[in-house]
């Protein structure tokens, strides 16, 4: 992505060479994401990132459908780029379902067909949550809901781990994020199935067809392209590592640290995804106390660290606010080994039992 | 900003010492930004670009004010970004003035008090326009609207070569694109002064002080703040030598070559923007043959490049289509010089001489 902050440096809609030069980057990353997804080249829009994919999925299409209906299905789970922009909707007079989810974080297909009636224009429901990694049955949420309404999946967690593979998903809309597998940040694709009802967010030049205006950022968009490309292709074995490092980790805190509970689904997770609960002890003081020790971790989506909330995730799950603060979020990456987590192990098993020996600590009701 | 996409990737919302670092670069940079626009750091506001700017100006402020009232007034040679988003509003319901510009593409700010009524929210005037490069007079259009209104400006077009004061300009939002004064593509600022009404267009993780959800693009992020301190610094050198070169060009051009039109002001006038048409003449074919000898220009915004239809701006100066598509944009950068001016002019005039030979193509009409 590198030539395209400096030699090759054109604007993809000048109709001179360094524009064209440009355009052909531009092209071939559509390509290359397009082959991910198994769709067409005209489907992938490139966006700033998933915020701004989910916000114009779900605002595109229940705006593109007002006269048809105004009912929209989600989950209580969902990332806030989602709920929010729901919520948004809501105020606006949009009638929002905000389904329940089991005690894993789970939607089933049975509640997203029984919701949906002739008003439903729209469903979102995520592929894998952020928090705690459980993974939806897209596939089979997409067949309940038989066309009835457009279907879009949050998908930005699943990239790089899960199948994105638009036809077998059989979604209509599916947002995904660069960073999320190692490509730049501010980058983001919407995918937009052919026919689907659509109303851009971003209002100008008419760039991305219509559907996203704005000067293309061509180097992310390279970096995005080629970062996904690859994510696409080591999935498998990457998915296979992190599931052993994961369930090690699973299975050896739940074994040593007493009262800790695992958040989200013990098998449907996503491979890098680790949740726990510790009771009595504060998310925030095991956070502090691993970033001491060199380990980045996270009490929830990162969006919202710093913030005295508790997880709308957990309290979903059924928590209460308080074990919901004393949860934490551990997410591999392709590259850790088995060495790091004796290493996290050895760490979090002193420091959750030190942090219990505190008692000021331990009185966190609010 | 390299280092940001490779060891020093993380989040700025996260608790832990990689997130802290980028958390650093973040504020940085709004300080850097805040030290060029005169204002608070908690008033620089990080977008993807001068588009996602105009729009979150636009339908920001007047969302936010649409109890108060439903009027806006701008002018009809603004950007796609602003005129398009002014369109959809009036589609929805709201009241829209697309004020009238002068022979040069000025509005005066007469035309701007006397419009503004008890209803009006907003003001959306450009600072320089994109293909014509005519300035218009920001801060006595800011003392016009005496704060009855929310000001904005875009200011893309205008960075790097005037005044960014927001102080001086009287304005409440400003829009830039990190591109325009060689920064990354894909960023953006919007200033929006403490107090200003307003609705965020991106919902989700609250990031921005709620003013726009996502995660940061902090490589992008840091590049365009560095770009835009360089821009400032070197300003009034750079503007002094693009004038001297803008204005050989006019004289030459307008001396040598019969029936050309300079379109904008002779003087309010960016000093990198040359604009002529030249009649009987595709300026599609010249800029085909400026191409192939080895010169990079536009006939208009490079967003409606390739787009058949005659520039918005130059139907607005009271052109016909035809005239309108007979324009050449010419525009300068930092580093060109006077052997690059003679090696333009040499190519033009032989190119528009011999062009107005071939009969076949002076037949535009639609």
């Amino acid at each position: 992505m590198l030539p395209y902050f400096t030699q090759l440096y054109g604007n993809p809609s000048s109709v001179h060479t360094v524009g064209q030069e440009a355009r052909y980057a531009l092209d071939s990353a559509r390509e290359r994401v397009a082959k991910v997804l198994a769709c067409r080249t005209s489907e992938v829009v490139f966006t700033s990132g998933g915020t701004e994919s989910d916000n114009a999925a779900i605002i595109g299409a229940a705006t593109a459908l007002h006269e048809t209906g105004n009912h929209i299905i989600t989950s209580s789970v969902e990332h806030h780029a989602v709920l929010h922009t729901c919520q948004y909707l809501e105020n606006l007079g949009y009638e929002v379902t905000f389904l329940p989810v089991d005690e894993y974080g789970n939607v089933s297909p049975e509640q997203v067909y029984n919701a949906t009636g002739p008003r439903t224009t729209l469903v979102s429901i995520m592929y894998a949550n952020n928090e705690i990694g459980t993974i939806n049955p897209i596939s089979e949420i997409s067949a309940a809901v038989q066309k009835r309404a457009v279907m879009h999946t949050d998908a930005v967690q699943a990239a790089g781990f899960l199948d994105l593979n638009v036809r077998r998903l059989g979604v209509d809309m599916l947002s995904l994020s660069g960073h999320k597998f190692y490509g730049p940040k501010g980058t983001g694709v919407l995918f937009v199935r052919r026919g689907t009802p659509y109303m851009p967010l971003l209002l100008g030049g008419g760039q991305e067809r219509e559907r996203r205006s704005g000067t293309e950022n061509i180097a992310g968009i390279v970096g995005l392209s080629v970062a996904l490309d690859m994510a696409d292709t080591s999935r498998e074995d990457t998915s296979a590592n992190c599931t052993v490092l994961r369930d090690r980790i699973i299975r050896e805190v739940t074994d040593i640290v007493p009262d800790t509970n695992l958040n989200g689904h013990p098998i449907q997770r996503l491979p890098n995804n680790i949740n726990f609960s510790f009771e009595g002890v504060e998310g925030e003081s095991i956070l502090l106390g691993l970033d001491m020790a060199g380990v980045a971790a996270s009490s929830g989506s990162a969006c919202s660290s710093g913030s005295l909330e508790p997880s709308h995730v957990l309290l979903a799950l059924g928590q209460t606010a308080e074990l919901a603060r004393s949860s934490l979020r551990i997410t591999l990456g392709k590259e850790n080994t088995e060495e790091e987590v004796d290493y996290l192990l050895g760490v979090l098993v002193d420091l959750v039992s030190r942090l219990r020996q505190l008692p000021t600590l331990t009185t966190t009701g609010s």
